[in-house]
């Protein structure tokens, strides 16, 4: 816990950002993978059927981070693997990942992903649906190619995984019972689980024995844990909100995120009446996400789940330590330990 | 095309539902197959969230047919196949068919599906969704199960063509300008792309050569093609009406069917302005249907189709003279046969 960290990467850049120093040092020492892998997926995204790349060429574009199919390029290289299986799998990954975020969106009925306009908003439910299950079944087609059972038996069960955490989550919006466990459930399997898998494939295409497959799995898994618990503090942040980012969407939707259910374990019988109207009822009015912020900044309940967070996001960095040193572990390990930051 | 169809199952039975009898005489043939695979389906739709077997089991309740996992059980059991795999994969193949329903509920905002209240008006489309993707993943996990990547190719191959015949069908509903060749695009990829996959994978599990997987494959696609034609003529049928199916629905979303088509191609100058006015811009008023109909009948439109779905249903037949006589091989081909008598 007192090992100290080289900032290696970020040494000449501002200081503040050390989370997007660490990821795009990340994208540097895989630039050529992650340039293979992207021209695979604009090949493999298309269709005669022009509604599928125009769709997923939007959301592919809007490009997130794309860190999923990047964990899988680097385990794979801690191994010091050169094929041209990681890349394709990377792929398959991110198919799973944008498949899954367009469900999403039709699930949370959002209007926006990623800044820009959701897919959702600019084509409709069903189209989103429709080329979500053209990119899964895509995403399963490069797993044949690739010709691993034992790949299939991940991608499968995290793809299984996902849908069971989507569907839990769903039980548990509006439900001002939920509890930390439920939380937990739902953002292990909705989101820890394919970063997860992700680090594992790297161990699995270099025939690494399964204690080292585990112990990659784990620090995805840790990770994961770590990112989603991240991005639901931002979704309350005041400081987000002044960066012109997107706050409120977890609110607005009745969505039962750790910060609420801290505030709600720490809160007085007014408070808990506010979030049984909020986001019980989903009877809400203008000044109620200011409110509701308030209430958080009171029980401390951001930084007590940034706290929580840095638990999985130091597990993640010291899971690493059964590597040599190289710069690229280290470049992971800053992104473990730095997750909690992003953002800020 | 003159040989004679025997109807040996139905001998004893009213005339007049020859479809529904030869499905009957399949469904009793296979009658320990079906009672394993119909007990697997609900085993392995099964989840530690409630919701999922909740919902998945109101579809699979509602029961339908279930002709596509009889397809792969006949299809094996005509090459006397008598393993464990036809059961495992024929029950992959109804939750990938199961998948596509709920999927296409949202779709279609139908408030009906079978007869009884559809999984989306009951749930949310939300949960018709995720659960949608869940049986899909368990599909593939299924198929990682039985360990074959042969029929993994072969199901991810049809499930990324049924997704795109699904978006195809998108960009041609309200399309008055939507060909033929259209038509029948949409309904080979998004129907009889899964009854082609289903009928292969018997001569797949039971080692026959390429040519005979391929014969299986024309089968099922044949069927299926049939299938759907008459399927899209029935929605439009005055008997259906008068039995108490529901009708319509496919008027009522805009969907370009081979009827209006038809119809299209031999309509007049007002009867375009009609089409244009209650499919393009979707703006219906009471007794648009009926007129719709009636416009239909005048080009002998629901005729036209059948006629060329019995072309299909013929050749389906046909194909199966590769297979020695016996009662299941009869039985396939009065299915193939009946099925343009479907719904009569």
């Amino acid at each position: 816990m007192t090992q100290v960290i080289s900032l290696a990467g970020a040494r000449h850049k501002p200081a503040g950002a050390p989370y997007a120093d660490a990821l795009n040092d990340l994208a540097s020492q895989l630039a050529d993978d992650m340039a293979a892998v992207n021209a695979l997926i604009v090949d493999r995204m298309g269709s005669q059927v022009p509604l599928i790349p125009q769709l997923a060429g939007h959301i592919v574009a809007a490009g997130g981070k794309r860190l999923r199919p990047l964990l899988t390029l680097a385990c794979a290289k801690l191994y010091h693997y050169t094929g041209p299986r990681a890349r394709k799998l990377a792929a398959c990954v991110e198919f799973i990942h944008t498949a899954t975020l367009l469900h999403d969106d039709v699930v949370d009925e959002s209007q926006l992903r990623r800044g820009g306009p959701s897919a959702n908003a600019l084509f409709g439910n069903t189209a989103s649906v429709l080329v979500g299950d053209f990119l899964f079944s895509r995403a399963f087609q490069l797993m044949v190619e690739d010709g691993s059972l034992e790949v299939l038996r991940i991608l499968s069960n995290a793809s299984a995984v996902i849908a069971e955490g989507e569907v839990l989550q769903l039980s548990t919006t509006q439900n001002i019972a939920a509890t930390d466990n439920d939380y937990l459930n739902v953002i292990r399997a909705k989101t820890a689980e394919l970063f997860a898998a992700a680090c594992r494939i790297g161990a699995v295409i270099t025939d690494r024995p399964e204690h080292e497959q585990q112990t990659l799995y784990d620090f995805g898994l840790n990770l994961g844990m770590a990112f989603q618990m991240i991005d639901d503090v931002l979704d309350y942040s005041a400081e987000q909100a002044r960066l012109g980012k997107t706050v409120g969407d977890d609110f607005a939707e009745g969505k039962m995120t750790l910060p609420i259910i801290v505030a709600l374990q720490r809160g007085t019988e007014p408070e808990r009446d506010f979030w049984r109207r909020t986001l019980e009822k989903r009877d809400q009015h203008a000044g109620d996400l200011a409110a509701a912020q308030a209430i958080l900044q009171r029980h401390n309940a951001l930084e007590t789940v940034a706290k929580r967070a840095q638990h999985y996001a130091t597990t993640a960095r010291h899971l690493l330590d059964i590597f040599p040193h190289s710069p690229l572990k280290q470049t992971l390990q800053n992104i473990a330990e730095f997750t909690v930051q992003r953002g800020a």
